[in-house]
């Protein structure tokens, strides 16, 4: 399987050091398209040796080409939110989470997301309760 | 002609006072069929007397009933990277700006957004350009 891994980028690289975790963690159950998204070496200033547009093209490209989309939704991202309504227009399956721990208590998820029923959103609060939503999801055949 | 305005609201407040004002200069062009998103009152907790599956219902069918979308993306939000993906889905025209002072140094805009070419989007650096910006994309017939 293909997967499709998204999180911020631009938005901030706050989460980056558990991107890395979550992209170890999915390789157990499939291919990671998007290995850089948690790369240490990326910063919120992106590929800044590609255009923006060469971005865009491989980044789409990546979705059409992946069986399911999951994205680490905690941080905002209009790049993340984006890929989130491109993979459902085309029918990709697709599971969110977020730590509710680093949300803060002012900070909620977005409406757009969560209810949005086409969209399996999970709370987590460590990468041992987000092993087992993994778990879950896979082996119970969501996909 | 009505219009959807796209602006943070989950993903934070920051730029609620420069919504406003973008706003005030919309109605020059049509009906706002998002004024909340402007509103003081409204805090990035978001409408909390509304569950998230009434607020995804209600923003996607004024979505639909939009001629077009205006969002200030200055401020990274996982609701309007869905909201600008899903008008395009629809082939709903898209204007989109962001100002690059309040952006910082070290912050971009997703290339999920700049480098689309569906997507008209535009710096600008005060309130003046933005009206500027209005004028020559509603005057000169880009919708």
């Amino acid at each position: 399987m293909q997967i499709y891994f998204a999180g911020s980028i631009s938005g901030g690289r706050d989460h980056q050091a558990v991107y890395l975790q979550i992209t170890e963690l999915l390789k157990n159950y499939g291919q990671i398209l998007t290995e850089h998204v948690a790369s240490p070496q990326l910063t919120q200033m992106g590929e800044s040796a590609l255009s923006p547009s060469t971005v865009y093209e491989r980044d789409i490209s990546w979705i059409k080409q992946a069986d399911m989309l999951v994205a680490e939704i905690t941080k905002p991202s209009l790049g993340v939110g984006y890929e989130l309504a491109y993979a459902e227009s085309l029918g990709k399956p697709i599971l969110c989470f977020y730590n509710n721990k680093l949300l803060g208590e002012n900070q909620k998820v977005s409406s757009m997301i969560l209810g949005n029923s086409y969209i399996t959103s999970k709370p987590y609060k460590n990468l041992e309760q987000l092993a087992g939503i993994f778990e879950e999801y896979f082996k119970k055949g969501s996909i």
